[in-house]
């Protein structure tokens, strides 16, 4: 998978950022150091924090102001990943094995709410009320997004509108915020606000998708996890839908799609059936048409190095659904 | 078991306040809807929220000031029940089926993330940094001394002093940032921050040690869960490290509650020997010295009928543990 140390410009605060995020993972008990140490050191891509980064630097911001918030949203990521996993059953994410797997299912869960309050004190330490008020309110819709996807799990019938509402809200906010936060902190004009709000969205929404297309395309090894994790756990997502109205086998998919208990066969089958009427191409194209839109934000920035590489990074979440 | 209504000064409030959390019970999502309104309508002793307007009236805070933060209280501290009875595979409190038992796993993990995220939007609409940064660093602490509590199960070696820090962490804080932050909305001077923060600090403690007490003592019908749940779980409180140095039958003591797996027998043998060496009646007078230090905060708050109501309250925390 496609690592942001592709984009030279960034690794002085790629770097930067592993080191506050290992010296911030030092908790007073042993068990939570260790605990967000293994997830620190899990890896990722560090796109929240980077954005941060990034969008604080658009508006003149410096790194060490920023620095603070990137590590919160990285470990609110981090909260979400862990409670994720134990509500999943995940043995391994990025082939290493989980909190949950490691620990159990106690642990996990004090240790997601652990981060999440964590990176909550990481930005009380700011004094723009509009900081904490973003944060709590995007917490607050992401737990919707998470909720609407348990609720819609295995259901055929769910439409395209009803997908894109749900990441809005699971993803692409958390990024949105990251970037409109990193204006926040840097004391960015109303326009650079808005337009790195909207940008983030609207990455944000492409990189849901690709992921989504990911899930049914990518190689297992090089993905962390099984082809078709998704749909096995009933969540149907766009290239889903899209061969539930289009493919000539529609009626053959809608039965494996629902089905809560598949094999891997039935997996397989039903992946072949989404790929070969279009479905992931058609969701590429929903997300070129995202990254598109995200790009045409960036036009309200002050040109310089921290836009063009936020324009750089529409590239590389394209790059990421090839 | 002793409800707040017993005090007829602050009835109004109280009302008020059942008002607020069912108006606020109201989520975008039915399923989140339905959620939040079993868990106000299960009841409780809101002593949080109580503590919040008690605060904030003895600085002079008006009521619809001070209720969307008494309500964030409430909230975090059911997302910290929902939570615990995830862990703890609770299928009953207050006599009625636990959110885990009514919606499972996921469901609960989900709210119980829910409730917090919106108990920090209801406070990120106060202007005062010290209002989310004092929530979130409580939410730390609390975390920890749950998981404390995790490390230490069956452990009969461990110290009065490991006991009290823990339960400082457990509960007395979410009580003593109640105080406070009545005070802080309020507008309250340094010396009436200060008196109200130990106030509830001490009072916490006191609340945790009667609670640790009526867990061995009280009627399961008036307490609405089986006797001796702690020991069951391995939770080791004062009442039993008291009995577990005192008892003439300590050895015995150790052995049954070091024991991961206790029969019914096992539990009522226990609980006699902590009984009968005098473990409760040791705790109860360590709560009382803290309800004598948390009465004497008092003298440094303006006097007024809030004030003598918060004097009522720790002769209701008393009164509990009969």
């Amino acid at each position: 998978m496609l690592s942001l140390s592709v984009i030279a410009e960034i690794q002085e605060e790629l770097q930067a950022l592993e080191d506050e995020l290992l010296r911030q993972s030092e908790a007073p008990d042993p068990l939570l150091t260790q605990v967000t140490r293994q997830m620190v050191q899990a890896g990722g891509k560090r796109l929240r924090p980077v954005f941060v980064l990034l969008g604080g630097k658009c508006c003149g911001g410096r790194l060490k102001d920023l620095l603070p918030l990137a590590v919160a949203m990285e470990m609110i990521h981090m909260a979400t990943l862990i409670h994720d996993d134990v509500i999943d059953a995940s043995p391994l994410r990025r082939g290493r094995p989980t909190v949950w797997a490691r620990w159990g299912e106690r642990i996990s869960l004090h240790a997601g709410d652990y981060l999440f309050a964590r990176a909550l004190r990481l930005v009380a330490n700011y004094d723009d009320p509009r900081i904490p008020s973003l944060l709590a309110q995007v917490s607050v819709k992401m737990v919707r997004g998470e909720l609407e996807q348990l609720e819609s799990a295995f259901t055929v019938d769910i439409t395209a509108r009803d997908y894109l509402r749900r990441i809005r809200r699971k993803t692409a906010l958390l990024i949105s915020a990251s970037c409109e936060l990193g204006a926040l902190v840097a004391g960015g004009s109303n326009d650079s606000i808005v337009a790195l709000r909207r940008y983030g969205r609207y990455l944000g929404m492409a990189f849901q998708l690709t992921d989504d297309v990911l899930d049914i395309v990518a190689d297992p090894e090089i993905l962390g996890k099984p082809r078709g994790s998704d749909l096995r756990q009933g969540v149907i997502t766009l290239p889903a839908i899209y061969a539930l109205r289009s493919s000539p086998h529609r009626r053959r998919l809608a039965i494996l799609l629902s089905k809560p208990a598949k094999g891997d066969a039935e997996i397989a089958e039903a992946v072949e059936l989404i790929e070969e009427c279009g479905g992931t191409a058609y969701t590429l194209k929903v997300a070129e048409g995202y990254l598109r839109k995200a790009r045409e934000q960036l036009l309200w920035l002050p040109p310089g190095q921290p836009r063009e590489i936020l324009e750089e990074l529409t590239y590389f979440v394209k790059a990421r659904g090839f």
